[in-house]
């Protein structure tokens, strides 16, 4: 058996949506900004992908949601676009995001501060979410933007972004949200929230790799990254990549409908594996299950490197993650667990593993078997669990990871 | 019966292409970031996809080809990175360019100059090219980088990249060239011009939209556009979108096997319509076939209304061009004629036909009866050509439009 774990690195393209787009590909393949039948032939596909967009997000006719070819971009964007408009030309000088942002904001804000930006890191609590009046408390009078990941790809705990929005509004500063592991998880209602600018991905929701989005509150302006052929009303030039604005129509309608009794089977599962891993000794997942996404769990094992551990499970044919794949690549410790103050060995033993809708009921009887295997096997042989041993009353947890 | 004339704004993706990437949606669908066999299992693919960019463009494994959504997003990278690398942190503060580039390069310069750099845009002949004499004039030790397109999307006329790769090595300036209508179409041998920079885009030459490239050579630093997980070495963030990655070598690898050959069979073709066409009295087609690109008409009738003839066309199933499909929108004169020393009604009557290695002789042979039958209809309501009729002698030429 075969079990993907890893949803929030990438999912699977729905099969519903590889089919739309086939007739975009070699029948329908017109450049949509040309003229002739060939190129407006791909117009009513196109209006129908904005349609399911707008519906999904609960976004107004005076918004606008502008196609990008990732949520990289999209968060480049806004980030860059903020720090030309408000504070190059402006007189605003300070940026405010958190620690745990994915790395496509922070090293944004990164190269920012090299060209002048103030930019401030808000720390999260234990339970890694983002407490507003820590936000509140930070806001001057030279904050350009307020940038808050709406749920973390790490732990899938979600920020307080209604409450966040609130006091941006009041404090009258743009405020941007990274919803990439929000959206299709957990509904989002833009009605609900003020929020001026989302980020989004149609790869973290079954659709395709190379397409995001951006929303633009009221269509507010927003110096474009990309300049050009003044494609989507001069916001993002470019050739339409029409297949995947289709599938990412497509995608997008699929995730959000019924949501809620997609989040309950899901949930289900993500639970069922959540407290049978639990039952192993000297376990911490880290997060509030209700306050996270319901796909996600991010847990850590005394004594079992994490590196180790995804190689155990990996030889399975279980594929989870140390943290974001956007880092994998480096053997580092896991720096969303240290920022919410889990100690190094934690932080090198995190192991995230992210369900979909497509995850079923035996893949889940099959990884708990697998992993309380490898956890076995793995603290046999581990010098630092071994010399120490099980911590005594070694109590199983889901909970709060305490600063030290 | 359908004839798509318009590839110069895209093409058909080839069904070999289609083909390709179908693995990568719901099968190979993991993140080829991540360690475990769900990520990896796209690698060989990535691989391959990869050493046929390099074998299409003669590049050297010292060199980069870093994948991109787009040219617009290559030429936007390209430009604004010079500028903050070497306008902004360097003592550097010219670009040059041309008045005929495409507009995510001029776009992009008028950006630029907002910010403060200084940006020539040389004229071209009368032909349509950029001579190297005149971009020689124009470098001095302020001169950051020149970015001259290898073929117009417009023309299809051919600059002397070579010649202008060889002052610019001679003067030590970068040099960059928007190579979306050259790659496929020409050969494009890296080893044979020195170019430090090349802009490419799939959708060109069969591949999807949505996926283009940047050649960089000797993997000279440059600043990322998009920042974040330091995707392909940190040159550019953001999840790899891999069914598009493989397209793209496909697709390039096609397009430039035997391109002489291709280039025959279209030359062939394009030859054959053209020499159809100038047997209607006033009509002028841009540039000398021999330096153009060989599926490429830019072709003005006199008394005939550019949008009028598109019209007609449309009517006919025939899909053609005014000009650039990324300023399509606009009902202006075509502003590379407008350059080229055009009048103002030539300018407004200019058509472009592409063609591709798809396009057929009975494809051919219907435009043909269907454009004489469209112009002979246009001019006899055409209140301009009605008043002044036929020029005297009337003759038909491929030729230079001399300036005036």
């Amino acid at each position: 058996m075969k079990v993907y774990l890893d949803n929030n690195a990438t999912t699977m393209v729905d099969p519903l949506v590889v089919e739309v787009m086939q007739p975009f590909f070699s029948e329908i393949y017109g450049n949509p900004n040309s003229l002739h039948k060939f190129g407006t032939a791909s117009h009513p596909a196109l209006s129908k992908a904005i349609d399911q967009m707008y519906k999904a997000l609960n976004a107004r006719d005076s918004d606008d949601i502008v196609f990008t070819s990732c949520a990289t971009e999209s968060n480049n964007w806004v980030l860059k676009s903020i720090f030309a408009d408000h504070i190059v030309s402006g007189d605003k000088n300070h940026i405010i995001t958190t620690e745990v942002e994915h790395p496509s904001v922070l090293a944004a804000c990164r190269a920012l501060e090299k060209e002048g930006a103030k930019v401030t890191y808000l720390p999260v609590n234990s339970e890694g979410v983002v407490e507003p009046h820590v936000v509140r408390s930070f806001i001057t009078d030279k904050t350009a933007l307020v940038s808050v990941m709406w749920a973390s790809n790490e732990t899938g705990m979600i920020n307080p972004i209604k409450e966040i929005g609130e006091i941006c509004k009041e404090k009258g500063v743009l405020f941007h949200s990274d919803a990439v592991q929000a959206i299709g998880k957990i509904p989002v209602d833009l009605q609900d929230v003020h929020v001026d600018f989302v980020s989004m991905s149609a790869h973290k929701f079954h659709g395709p790799k190379g397409v995001g989005a951006l929303y633009i509150r009221n269509s507010q302006p927003l110096s474009p990254l990309l300049h050009g052929g003044e494609h989507m009303g001069g916001r993002r030039s470019g050739t339409l990549n029409v297949p995947y604005i289709v599938a990412m129509g497509k995608a997008i309608e699929l995730a959000t409908t019924n949501i809620e009794e997609k989040m309950a089977s899901i949930r289900a599962k993500r639970d069922r594996l959540e407290d049978a891993l639990l039952e192993l000794s000297d376990t911490f997942v880290v997060g509030n299950r209700k306050n996270r996404t319901p796909n996600t769990i991010l847990i850590s094992i005394r004594g079992v490197e994490g590196e180790g551990m995804l190689w155990d499970l990996n030889n399975g044919q279980i594929g989870a993650s140390t943290g974001s794949a956007c880092a994998s690549e480096d053997l580092q410790a896991n720096t969303v667990m240290l920022a919410i103050g889990a100690d190094s060995e934690l932080a090198h033993t995190g192991i995230r593993l992210s369900l979909s809708r497509f995850t079923t009921d035996s893949e889940i009887d099959y990884t708990i078997a697998h992993f309380k295997k490898a956890v076995a096997r793995l603290r046999a042989i581990s010098s630092s669990f071994a010399k120490v041993g099980p911590t005594p009353g070694g109590e199983s947890k889901e909970c709060e990871l305490h600063h030290h």
